[in-house]
This record gives structure tokens, C-alpha cells and sequence, in this order.
């Protein structure tokens, strides 16, 4: 325990460091961001308002059904956007490991979009979002269900249900959503997990523990209650996935030779263009992530949230090249790509409520949060190959805990709070996790077998066998 | 002939037998999709009735241009994720063969798609959809011509022509799917085939034969009267692609070095990153594909396409994984992701009309089917590098007949005439022209560039010069 | 001085004689296009009737908004396409180049995104789109600022400002497309510039040329008040970009190797697969550039676009095969590829203002022009590794003149004007801005870090480290 109180303890010093930088630069941040959430606020009052129609036919004919078209469009196009974020994780994870485990970091990041979506279609839909506190559910807790409905031809699909999507979209987008929190560890964890540990590890953390803390905020549980805000998923998707995949990799351990004789050892990625492409396919997909996250194709509002996100990424990216190149004497790729991550990372809970301005302040803050982070458990030995605890985990909270500082409207305190309940139960859950896969069935490869790559060992292949072979 | 009556009759046996155990589930199956054709065919009776508006302006100040404009850009949009699924089957299909003949591989994706599309231009389209049945044409066969038109201003833009989408949309939608059926053709013949033959063959089937096919389906001829359904090409598309590539493979004959003395040799892909890359664009471009095939962004009728479809695509990898797990005692990649294209190709023809828990089904069967085809067809000597026959005519053919067995509103019996229709058609299409363009021109490169590879041969090009030559 | 007259002067002679024979089949050309433009300008003027709204929500509220959003929508998603041309740029790029350079230009393509985004949001914006000519601006130069606005939640969100789409929506889409500019530069540069040079050079043609010229056709300035047309950047963006590379590359000189004893040497690229992800992922993204360029979502204008910008890179690579295929002997993939790009930039500048079958001509000439252009300027030691010169300048050229050619609507003799003034403006700029940095901090890495690779040399990293180690 002493190995890992450790990071949390200067994760939280550093934190409130920035916090209070943050603090002295109030005049820059009070740039007004246009009233996105108070928009959706009253849609979603007008859902209580609006009228059931007899049938959808007759749904189609009134008034506003072309405005229900097109919202609905946009978050189909969103989920479309958000299922090209697991290429993007496939491909960067890939890309910054070693090629002798390639095939089982594909493989990982399919079978978890695969098991995710029917996880979540089995339990964690129904689980997530309950219904209304109060008559449906507690607040805390809610039993999770197959997503299909029966009465669905005149409720679910008509603006009685919800003014601007189907329930079959609802879905769609929050399947999307879901096995991302898995494959954030999945990088964390790479080229020594178990394959079939690390997929009953990520089953029960999609299934169980994310649509847990998501329904606290998302199913308008407790912490939604309390004022809590977290736009798309800053704590909800990135810290929740970071700090799961901390608790796995203590449980884990280092990789072989990441750390020999108390001296750190640099493990090379294999492929720099594969970590571009995903990093520049993540960015992409964050415009479905953060722009399907306004619920609607509200004109403002999206755009708004493209304008702030995309300033936040190029920030973020910019920070990192320079703070890597201060720091290295060189300007880093890796630095540079992890960059843009942070910086959407950051701007992802507050990217409707804070100023234009603000946007490219927390991008900046992430982009060498991010550096030092990384450099930060690289030192107290905590093995992240691709950064995963960094990226997700710390500028998740730093952009959390932002919104308390850059938006007028919510608390800083409630944001810490918060954050703090859904990290710690995260951190905890999957601690528990991965301890108890380990008991029953191990989580570790052999020490031969990571050597000799987890390609040959976990599925009998190569990912390159033409170069690789030539190689022998 | 003795060679491929044997995978055809094996091929009819695995089918019968799958569908006794389809309809020995109908408990499972009955989960009522919702009435997403209907609304289509009433909103194509609604065309007659529509109003010809007496120029575009008037058209775009009427009380539906707001709807008419949020369909039209849908169709737009999947067909630029159709367009997308050509670099999916570029990367997929050369990241499984051998880097010597990736050059190739690339080149011939390249010039299918623009080859497709000019095809298309000048012929396919108006001999795909003709027009009327009765008045303009026979339901069997029609000539085809220049897609442009003369009195567009009025007729072809406005709900005069369509309720959804203008002809320009029409016709980029439909090209960009046409080519898809000759590029299916390419994963199978791969490694092998001359260039110039290929082109040439391409050519001929894009232009002439998928049109021919589509037209009795989609340009409402004789099979539409049958009451046969194809919601988005399981057959017009897939299984057209998958039994002309049959015939080709036939034709052709297998790699140099794949049956040794009797024996079968593994000859493995190159890059499995390139791979992933393309079943994951192909998986994208998908909810274009399937999507699109709505005609319309109907809420409904999008939104329930895209669930079906990503439960299937799911359903079909994770059984994939399973099976070959068991099978080859190591989870495969190559099989997972080739699981992935059969669940999203047995989906296809009936994502619309099938129930939630249907689809989950189709994606099942269609996740085993996929594995042991790939096995009976080495074992038959069809050689296929990619698996595309057992992905697209296999599953092609097992999505059509899903619907006969999983839609209440669809007859098995019509279900299989249609499919065997086209199956048949597209395969003796196959046969001719290949076998024409062998005693023309012959179809397969001498051996010593086979084994040199087509890179070299074909192309006087290496897809990784640093690499290859630093192996010299 | 002499040595670069010669590639203009061949240049102006090439463009000449191609004009002369586009002008002697007009019975091709003569397909009218829909009056796409005129729909625009009706809308454009549609601005000034349209009432401001007493807020943004009884803008929500109005008759109106179902089709404002369905606009907005269509600009952010074509936004998004664009972004997505920044990946393929870098794949394209590091594709064709060699593999001790690919982190170099992996980042320099990062950088460029992102410090162009943030150089038009802090300066570019505003100067290319300094408001109403006469009133707000004089027509020639205009001063930037932050784009960020006060008054923002009536006057610019409202169809007030714009009938189809918000202020954010405006700058994200514009401020995707600045940044194109630069990243044209960039391949052209490749394999022996200094990264830190380079990102100088970049912030300041990004952020303060581009506009500038810019400015003088889009932002309404004294291009456009003389009848100059470039529906979507044939001029503004690609040509500008193309003759500033074709400056800074003779400034920098030919990389080490490429001139031997008065020979020319090839110098592979390191990955065919990278270079046709990179030209797929533009074609896709072009649907966006362009189709986005009609500015709004309807329907007859964005499908056409579609189709001819289709028809044209279709046309273009299809030409490029057969030119290289009868010039080489071989058919060639990387010029197949860089038809693509070509019949792209050429439709670009009258996509939408030319027909049907015009497009198709100006690919095949696109198409033929991009081979002889990249053989012609190999020959006269204009050292461009990917031939965006060619590729961006010349066919850029090639596409401005064409609307003179094959719009009935538009002056020959305007297009030569605007082009001219506006790819001198750029091709002096660059020259200065190059000379300028060369003399104070250096252009051109030394001798020894180029034969090593800039990856090593200014990363201290390599892209393959696997590989390449390998091979030591």
C-alpha cells in the first residue's frame, strides 16, 4: 500500500498546485461561454411537456419532427465518430508498445469494443440510466437489464420519450461510450497481461462497475443531485478508466526490464505512424464525444463545443512539445501526441460551460500536466506503456476540477467531491478486480513468455512475420 | 467441375443445416422489429403524390425542404462512408498477404474504386434503375447510359423525383456501393492474378453484371414482384462479390506453395496493424452501408439499423473468437476480425426488418459459419488469401435466408430462389469472364514473379524499399 | 534566379497548350451545371432580410431553425473532414519519404495542425474576414485579432449573422482549412529541413499570408469585387500553397543524393501502405472541403459537388495510371495516387459552377498534367520528395483556369489575373519569408544529419525502433 500512496498523494499536491495557478488567473478565464447547458436544460424540461402521438406515422407528420431528424442524426454520427476512438486506441496502443505484442493489443482492443457493446446491451444501459430518482431508483444503486423494450413503437421513439433522439440512438451512443472506460486500461496494462484474465477483468468493469458510478451523475443519481458536472466524461469516461487502470497496474507490476538495477530503462514503441493515426483518429472522434455529448445538434451549442475542444487539443499539443523540449533538449512525438490527448482529456468536462479563452488555458495546463506526469510515475515505478494513467486518469481530474475554477456556475468543491467519489470507487473496484483474477486464475504472463512477446505465447502468431522472420 | 460442385454442395448441407437450428429457435427469434418498411414503403407512395414544384427556389421555400435537406445530407454522408470502406478493404486484404505483392494489392484497390465509379457513370446506373416496371422496362434487363440528365433543374432535384434525396445523391450512393462488389473479387484472387486481367475482368462485372443482378432487386424487376428482400446487399452485394470470387479462385487455381504434397501451408499476412485498420474502417463504414440503405435519416428507422448492426458486428467477432479458440486452442485474430465482417455481412440484408435479439443471432451463426467455411474451403483447395468468399458469399447468402427465418413478413422459399438467383448469376458471370480473359490474355502471372512477387513483376515497385533491402 | 524561371516559364507554356486543347472540345463541356451559385448568392443575400432574433431561444423557436441546424450541422462535419486531411497529409508524407525521417515528419505535421489552428483563432480569422467591403475594410490588407467575440449570444448565432450557420461554426471551418497551407509546404521541404525553422516559417504563412490573400477573394476583397471565382481553395489554398513549397524548396535546395554527377536518383519512400491510407483519407476528407464549401447543407448544391469533385479524382488517377503506365512502362502507384490528388485539386476551384462532364475533363487533364509536371520539375532539380508542387500548385492552377474554361459564367481572363496575383503573392512571401529565416537561424540540417535522418538528429528517436535496430 505504501508502493501507491505515493502517486495519489503528489497527484493531489500537484493538483492543488495547479489548482492555485489556476485561481491567479481569473481575468483570462472570464471570458462568458453562451448559456449550452442552460439550452439543454430547458429541452430537457420540454421532454415533460411534450405530447405523446398516437403513432410514430403521426409523429412524422407534426410539426417538429424534420428538428428531431436531424438532432437524431447527429448523435448516430456521433456514435459513429466515438466507435472510431477504439481504432484510435488500438492503433496508438500498438504503436508505442513493442512489435512482439502487436497482435494481442489488437486483439485486446477488439474483443473489448465487442464485449462492451453486449455488456452494456445485457446490463449496463438499464443500469446506467434507471429512470427518474425517486419513483424508479434510489440514487446510488440500480439493477441493470437487457436494453430492448417492448411499448417501444409509440413511447420510445417519439419526443415523449426524449425531444431530440430514439431510444435506439440513446443506446448506440452510450455503447460507444462505455467500452472506452476498459480499453483506457487496456494500454496501461500492455505486453504482460494475461489475455483471458484481462478480458473477465474488462467484462466486469464494463458491465458493472462503469454504468455504477456513471448512473451517480448521468442516470441523475446523488452526485447529479449535488450539482455535480461532468459534460462528457472527463471523471465519468477518462479519470474513472485512468484510475482503474493505476489500481491494475500495481497489481500487475512493471514490465521485465522496464526497471533493472533501480535504474529506469526506456521500452521503445515500434511504430510511430501507428501512434499518430491513432492519436489524430482519437481527436476526431472526441468532435462525436464531446460534440454528441450536447444531446442534440443544437447550433450553438456543438459548435461551441468543437470551437473549445479543438482549441484545447491544439494547446495541449503545443505545451507538451515545448515543455518535452525544455525538459529532453529535444522535441518528443510520443510528448507531442499524448499532448493532444491531454488537452481533450481535460477540456472534456466543462467543454460547453467555460469561455473560449478557459479552453485553451486548461489544454495548456493538461499539456504539461501531462509531461510531468509521466515522468512522475516513470519515477515511483509504475509501468504505463502509453500513458494511459497520465493522459486519462490525471488530466481527467485536472479538467474536472477546472470546471469548478473556469465556469461560474458550478463549485469547486462539488467538483472535487465528485471526482473523488467516482476515482476512489474506480481505484478500488478494479484493485479488487484484478486482485481476484489473480487469485483464481493469474494475471500475469510467464517471465519466458513476455520475453518472447505475447504474440508467440498468448495466440501462436506474428504481426509482421515477413520482417520478422528475415530477421532470425 | 468436380472440384467446386464440392464446396457448393457442402456449402447448401452447412446452410440447410444452420437453418434447422435457426428455426429451432423461434422463441428467441420473435422480438418484433419495428415497422421501419413500412414507414419506408409509405414514404415511397408519397412520391407520387408529391407536388412538382415549379423551379428548386420554390422547392427550397416549401414546408418539407428542412426534412428533404436532413435526409439528403444523410445519404451524402454514407456515402462517404461507403466511400471509406474501400480503404478498409485495401488495408484489410494487404495486411493479410505477403508484403511482395502489397504494391499490387494497393494499386488494384485504387483503380477498382475510380474504375467502378466511372463504370457506373456511363452504364450501371441506369441499367440498375431503370425506371417503372411495365412502362420503361421489362423487370429482367435494361440497357444501361449516361447517368447525366437533361431536365434537372425541376424533375430530378425536387420530391417530384424522390421524397429523400436528389439524383446526384442517388447515383454517388449506389456508385460507391458498386464497386465494393469487385473489390470483394480482389481479396480472393490476390498474390496471384495478373493486372492488367484483373482490371479487365473488374471492369466487365462492375459495370455490367452487379447492375444486371441489382436491377431485379433494386431496380424493382422480377425478384422485387417475388416479394424477395434485401435490405442492404447481403446478397445484391455480398454474396454477388463472394460467388464471383469462386468462380475467379476456380478459374485461377491456388498459390504456388499453399498445397505441398498434399499438404496445406499457412501463408501468412503481413501486417496485422493493416488489418485491424481495415475491418474497423469497414465496420464504419458500415453504418453508411446499412445505414444509408434507410434512403432516408428516418429516426426510427437509422437508429434501429445502426443498433442491429453493431450487435451483430459484435455478436459475430466474439463467436469468431470462441470458436477458433476451441478449434485452434489459441484466440486468432484474423479469425476475430474476419468474425466482424460476417456478423456486419449476415446483417445486412435484414437489419431492418429483424428483431433486436434476432440480429444478435444472425451475428452469432454468421461468427461461427465464417470460421469453419474458411477451414472447409482450404481444405477443398480454394485457395482465398483474405477469406472473402466465406465472409461475403458464405454469410452473404446466410443473411438472406436469416430473413426468410427471423422476419415474420419474408418467405423462406422466395428468400432462397432470389438468393440462388443472383448467386448463380454472378457465379457463371464470374466463370465466363474470367476463363474469356484467361484464353485472351491469361489471368495469372508466370511463376517466377509469383514468387518474386507482383511488387516487382507487375509493378517495378516495393511497398517497403528501407526495409526489404536492408533483408537483402 | 534563372534556375527557378525555367519551371515557371515551362509552366506557363504546359498550362497554355492544355488550355488551348480544353478550349477545342467545348461540345464536352457545354453540360450545364445547376445553378448552384446562384442558389448561394440568393442565400447570402438572404442575410440582410433576415430579422434578429430578441434571443437565442426565440431563435430556436422560429419557422426557420429545423434548416439553419441541418446547415450548422453539415459545416461541422465537414469541418471534421477536413481535420481528418490533416492525417492523411502526414501518412501521405511519411509514406513517400524514408524511414530515418518519418518522426520528423510526423511532428511537423502535428505542429502544423495545431499552431495553425491557434494562429488564425489569435490573428488569421479576423484578417481574412474583416467584414463588409467599404465600410469595414478596404479590400487589399486587413488587421487580425482574437476571433472571439462580445456580443456573441444574439448577433452571432442567429440567422442574423449568417443564414446557415454560427459564428463557431464559421472560424472551426476556416481555421481547419488554413492550416492545409502550411502542411502542403511541409512535404515538399521534407528529408533535410530544420524542424525549428520550419515551424517558424509555417506560424507565419499560416498566419499571416494566407489570410492576407485569402482575404482578397473570400473575405470579399478586390479578387472577388472582380468577378474571380475559386469555389473551394484551387487558388487559396492549394496553388498558394504549391508555389510557396516550389520557393522554400529553392531556397533549401535538393536533398543530398537526389543529383549525382548531373543523374537523377530516385529516393524511395518507406511505406505504400501509409501513402494510400494518407490519399484515401483526403479524398474522403475533399467531400468535406469541398462539399462543405457550398456553405450550407442543401441539397442540390452539396450532391453535386459530390458527384463532380467524385468524377474528377476518379478520372485523375484513372489518367495518371495510363500516362505513367505508358511513360514507365509500369503502371506506377505512387503517380495513381497522385492523380487522386490532383483531379481533387483541380475540381476544386469550380465544383460546383461547372458540369458534369466537365469535371470528368478536368481530372483527365488533372490526371496527365500531375505526371508530365513531376517528370519535368525532377528534371530541372526542383527536388519536391511527394510532388506537391505539382500536385497543389500546377493542378491548382490548372482548376482556376478551368472554371474560366468550362463555366460559361466566369471570365478565362479574371481567373488567369486572380490566380497570378494571388500564387506570386504567395511564391514572393514564401521566398523572403525562407531567405530571411535561412540567414538568421538556418534552413537546412547538416550534411551528416541528413545522411543519418532527421528522426535521429533532431528527435533523438526513431519511428521502427524494432526494425531498424534490427538491421544494425
Amino acid at each position: 500500500m505504501k508502493l501507491w500512496s505515493k502517486p495519489i498523494l503528489g497527484l493531489l499536491k500537484l493538483t492543488g498546485l495547479l489548482a492555485a495557478l489556476a485561481l491567479a488567473v481569473p481575468s483570462y478565464g472570464q471570458d462568458a461561454a453562451p448559456a449550452v447547458e442552460a439550452v439543454a436544460e430547458a429541452a430537457a424540461t420540454a421532454t415533460e411537456e411534450a405530447p405523446a402521438f398516437a403513432s410514430y406515422e403521426a409523429f412524422t407528420e407534426s410539426e417538429g419532427f424534420a428538428l428531431f431528424t436531424v438532432n437524431n442524426l447527429w448523435i448516430l454520427i456521433a456514435a459513429a465518430l466515438v466507435f472510431l476512438m477504439h481504432l484510435g486506441f488500438a492503433t496508438v496502443e500498438s504503436g508505442l508498445t513493442q512489435s512482439k505484442n502487436t497482435v494481442n493489443i489488437l486483439f485486446k482492443n477488439l474483443a473489448i469494443v465487442c464485449i462492451g457493446i453486449l455488456g452494456y446491451a445485457f446490463w449496463g444501459f438499464n443500469a446506467m440510466y434507471p429512470g427518474e430518482v425517486g419513483t424508479d431508483w434510489n440514487g446510488y444503486f440500480a439493477l441493470g437489464s437487457w436494453f430492448g423494450v417492448d411499448n417501444e413503437d409509440v413511447a420510445m421513439v417519439t419526443s415523449a420519450y426524449n425531444p431530440s433522439y430514439t431510444w435506439w440512438t440513446d443506446f448506440i451512443f452510450q455503447a460507444m461510450f462505455a467500452a472506452t472506460a476498459a480499453t483506457i486500461v487496456s494500454g496501461a496494462v500492455a505486453e504482460r497481461i494475461k489475455l483471458g484474465s484481462f478480458l473477465i477483468y474488462s467484462l466486469i468493469l464494463v458491465t458493472f462497475i462503469y454504468p455504477l458510478t456513471g448512473s451517480w451523475k448521468w442516470g441523475t443519481g446523488f452526485l447529479d443531485a449535488m450539482g455535480f458536472y461532468d459534460f462528457a466524461g472527463s471523471t465519468l469516461v477518462h479519470a474513472f478508466g485512468g484510475f482503474a487502470a493505476l489500481a491494475a497496474v500495481l497489481v500487475l507490476g512493471p514490465r521485465k526490464g522496464k526497471y533493472v538495477d533501480g535504474k529506469v530503462r526506456p521500452i521503445l514503441g515500434h511504430s510511430m505512424p501507428l501512434a499518430m493515426i491513432g492519436v489524430m483518429l482519437l481527436w476526431l472522434g472526441w468532435y462525436g464525444f464531446n460534440g454528441g455529448s450536447v444531446l442534440s445538434a443544437d447550433p450553438r451549442g456543438v459548435s461551441y463545443v468543437f470551437v473549445t475542444t479543438t482549441l484545447a487539443a491544439a494547446a495541449g499539443s503545443v505545451t507538451a512539445m515545448l515543455v518535452s523540449w525544455i525538459l529532453l533538449k529535444k522535441p518528443d512525438l510520443s510528448m507531442a501526441l499524448n499532448g493532444v490527448l491531454a488537452g481533450l482529456v481535460g477540456i472534456t468536462a466543462g467543454a460547453d460551460v467555460v469561455g473560449v479563452f478557459s479552453s485553451l488555458l486548461i489544454g495548456v495546463i493538461a499539456g504539461a500536466l501531462v509531461v510531468f506526469s509521466i515522468f512522475f510515475f516513470e519515477k515511483v515505478k509504475v509501468d504505463d506503456p502509453v500513458g494511459a494513467i497520465s493522459v486519462h486518469g490525471v488530466c481527467g481530474v485536472w479538467g474536472t476540477v477546472a470546471v469548478g475554477l473556469f465556469s461560474g456556475d458550478h463549485s469547486f468543491v462539488t467538483q472535487v467531491i465528485g471526482c473523488l467519489a467516482i476515482v476512489a470507487t474506480a481505484f478500488v473496484a478494479s484493485f479488487v478486480l484484478a486482485s481476484a483474477v489473480k487469485a483464481v486464475m493469474g494475471l500475469r504472463v510467464s517471465a519466458e513468455e513476455e520475453i518472447e512477446g505475447l504474440d508467440i505465447g498468448e495466440h501462436g502468431n506474428e504481426a509482421y512475420p515477413d520482417f520478422t522472420a528475415a530477421h532470425k
